[in-house]
């Protein structure tokens, strides 16, 4: 069976994963707040991650490496020795899918990353959460690019700090 | 007692308001499917409108005047003669609300003006229906430069064909 290639990731209502810069110090709003928001449990249905080089070089300087006992496949052009048993991959999208082998679910995660993924036809479901701040300015999950996408509402759910999320399928 | 400033706006997942050029074909994946959303009741609501340039010049070439009974404030620098009694006002949204007079709900409409009055910290209120799908590119609700804001979730509501509707205050 063809492996599922899931995004689950925050967002503030105007779009942005993060401020310019990086900073996340918004995401204290509804963190820990409401715990984990089902992020636990949809990390242990991935056994596989797909990251871009900027999210990979960021776990890396993490205590503890965040992805232990999952496949990890990195898309990256710069060069890297695996540390943890890494693939890198200086493709595509469909470079990825390619190796992925017999994984069931890939949680594909970074702003690039998934508009690549999007835009190679790949993405099966999506789950956004939406922040109750509108920024103003800052990193956008979706910046052009990503190609036009019906979706399917599954699912939506709020918290008591105002999080809202929208689980999705993606028509193939 | 100061009047409300209110946003009610359908947008694509990844934040457009129209395609590029402006078309809005898509809108149909949601209606008339699940009729108007709860727009017939805002829209009552409101004894008055701002509107930009754009969308004031679009309107008087519906059929029939759209704004009939309202007071309508259009923020536009070109002159123009008013056809219904329309207010132009060549400033900012400052200078809309100076002239509002006993409004108690003014319709903030068009990406431009909402950007301004969100700017100028004036917007109360924002309905944002989110229509289930990925556009990829288009014309954004949220350009940048709206500031930042907290928001309070007020309520949150699904459609069967998948819109969901998120209703907020903006904390002053």
């Amino acid at each position: 069976m063809a492996p599922r290639f899931s995004v689950f990731i925050a967002t503030s209502l105007d779009g942005y994963i993060a401020r310019e810069g990086g900073d996340i110090d918004w995401l204290q709003i509804v963190h820990p707040l409401d715990a984990s928001h089902g992020y636990d449990e949809f990390f242990a249905s991935c056994d596989a991650l797909v990251v871009g080089r900027g999210t990979y070089d960021t776990v890396l300087g993490f205590a503890e490496y965040p992805y232990a006992g999952k496949r990890v496949f990195v898309l990256t052009h710069r060069p890297a020795e695996p540390r943890h048993g890494e693939t890198f991959v200086a493709g595509t999208a469909h470079d990825v899918v390619a190796r992925v082998g017999d994984a069931q679910r890939v949680y594909v995660d970074g702003g690039n990353v998934i508009r690549q993924f999007f835009a190679a036809n790949l993405i099966t479901d999506a789950t956004i959460s939406i922040v109750p701040i509108v920024l103003g300015s800052g990193i956008r999950l979706f910046e052009r690019g990503e190609g036009e996408h019906r979706l399917q509402l599954q699912d939506h759910r709020a918290w008591p700090s105002g999080l809202v999320q929208l689980r999705y399928t993606v028509n193939p």
